[in-house]
């Protein structure tokens, strides 16, 4: 008996599990994690609340988790220049949780979103999970939306949810607010905009034009620019109905006490974790300036990664970067591969590699 | 704008969350938590491990969670005698998140759910969430299902998955592996054992029908017998290809760091975190039998709580015990409420105000 034996979901057969391949290798610029480890100071105070709510673990969570999403507010807040409070903001573990949950209260059988590719893998695999249909737009070559064709797809396509993901992962690209504007007009459903990077941009935020929409939805996460991947806190700013939607959605008590500890152990050393984010936009507009002089068509970047194009073969060049010990990411773009920005080590790592194989290349 | 003018999906409309009353009274008897918190040396062990993996928390987490599934094997192992390895085992952010992860492979759109009611109020939530068909079959008037019963609504509603819960919340009852049995021969889709409780029961586990039953999925958890609620960690016990098939639903990195940190620090001292087991059975059965004498119809329980009929206006009761600063669950059964088996006080606190209201009210 295998899994091809069990009653599985017909959509799942044959299907493999997503996820980026891990390899062990001594450079990891392949998930676009922060190379940085949050500080001993940092450390120190989400041990000290850990250990407060561990004496108590015996009991459930704050199933609203008032406490984070002040937290949460606050530093949105700053970050964003637009005043939310709690209720405007909804947490959960890790962006991905959001948006099923986001999906859940506004997708599901008999609605279609549309997203514009390439873009977040997930935001597919996670309309599949919820049994909402998923379309998929094509980018133009240059990777860059306009309001026009934003508003023609989602229109054409009659979508219930738009994804606007800004800076776009895996292009790095920021979308203007105009084309979130205009995939708003065009749709009587939910406009999703997943800013998990928005951190590295110089871009302003879509939460700066939540006022009059109550359909958009404002998605970040303290994993990348914060330094907390491995933590799981993912949130929505958004207006309070929406907040009020999600909770129809949401598992009960689906923040553990101590997710919703360490959060707030982080967001009080916030500028602290937020340190490195320019020194990571100075790695990234390194790697982007080495690989355009070695000949690479470059994505603009407003992430902390970098999308480039033009290689012959990326399948054999990841896999050559690998042998040379830097692990990058093939999206299954032809020609394009992307490369997370490490600390100087890291990053010099990956050029020198890269720069060795192209004149091999070439050579 | 509110709620009502946002595009929520239909079944969505009208919905409130689900959740019990939270109120600050003295003694909380309402959600089944186990009264004890971890000891002191379990507290230490937790900060330490939490402490040891936020220094590499910008790292995502171990997708596969693997040193966590091997400690739940061995634990599970221990506690039903069926030898298991991580290979069949599954966690997740408490067993809400596991039983929705299975309904996302084996439930969705065009599929039938049946359960048992009174039952978990969430296998019903979780199936509207993934847009599953649930059907309710009543129990019994003394709630005790057996083999023919269950066969029988199994096939009368051709169910693609069955909810069994055992001991069964909120009533307490076990029940025996000839149902479980009954129901994986009447479909031809997956049984599934939701054993929340089972550390607190003297009957064997599910997990004992594994060997020849590959749709046969058992689901626990550490926050009941092993007083972790607050860190939301649940889990399957199944055959391999059964978490093959989860593993293409899970969002990826569902499971933080300091999640698998924690279980994987509780569970090197399981044998403290049970010693409270034996003292909460004493409870429950002072509870049932105190609960009889007063003239109530208690339900045989096998977990930590007690659920008691015969009540003339359970609504009533229930807010005169809040009055009483005693907080229970009324689970909408007419005539019923549930009563969790706390400390010796809280238990006797809960005892000595029944014990007034019912003399009042006979007076």
């Amino acid at each position: 008996m295998g899994l091809a034996d069990l009653p599985l979901r017909d959509d799942l057969r044959g299907q493999t599990p997503y996820g980026a391949p891990q390899l062990d290798v001594a450079v990891r610029l392949n998930t676009n994690e922060n190379p940085f480890p949050p500080g001993p100071e940092v450390v120190r105070s989400i041990a000290a609340r850990v250990s407060d709510v561990t004496t108590g673990l015996n009991r459930y969570p704050d199933r609203d988790a008032v406490a984070l999403r002040q937290a949460l507010a606050a530093y949105a807040g700053d970050r964003t220049g637009v005043a939310v409070t709690a209720a405007n903001i909804w947490p959960a573990n890790g962006s991905n949780e959001v948006l099923q949950q986001v999906l859940q209260a506004f997708g599901g059988p008999g609605r279609r979103a549309v997203g514009f590719e390439p873009s977040y893998a997930m935001h597919r695999l996670i309309c599949r999970g919820t049994s909402t249909e998923y379309v998929s737009e094509a980018s133009p070559p240059d990777f860059l939306l306009t309001p026009e064709m934003v508003a023609a797809a989602v229109t054409r396509q009659a979508a219930d949810l738009v994804f606007i993901c800004t800076p776009n992962n895996p292009t790095g690209s920021a979308v203007s607010l105009e084309v979130v504007e205009a995939a708003y007009r065009a749709t009587s459903g939910v406009v999703i905009v997943d800013e998990a990077y928005a951190e590295f941009s110089d871009e302003p935020s879509a939460c700066s034009l939540l006022a009059d929409r109550e359909r958009l939805i404002v998605v970040r996460t303290l994993s990348k620019a914060l330094e907390l991947a491995g933590a799981r806190i993912g949130y929505v700013v958004a207006n309070p109905s929406v907040v009020d939607a999600l909770q129809l959605v949401r598992l009960p008590y689906h923040l553990s006490s101590v997710t919703q500890a360490v959060g707030l152990a982080a967001l009080e050393h916030a500028d602290e974790l937020l340190r490195w984010v320019v020194e990571l936009k100075r790695q990234r507009d390194r790697i982007a300036s080495t690989l355009s002089q070695l000949g690479y068509s470059v994505i603009p970047s407003q992430a902390n990664f970098v999308f480039f194009g033009g290689i012959g073969d990326q399948e054999g060049l990841w896999s050559r970067l690998v042998e040379s010990s830097v692990l990058v990411r093939d999206v299954g773009v032809a020609g394009h591969l992307r490369v997370t920005a490490g600390t100087a080590e890291e990053t010099e790592a990956f050029l020198a590699a890269i720069t060795t194989l192209t004149k091999e290349t070439v050579a």
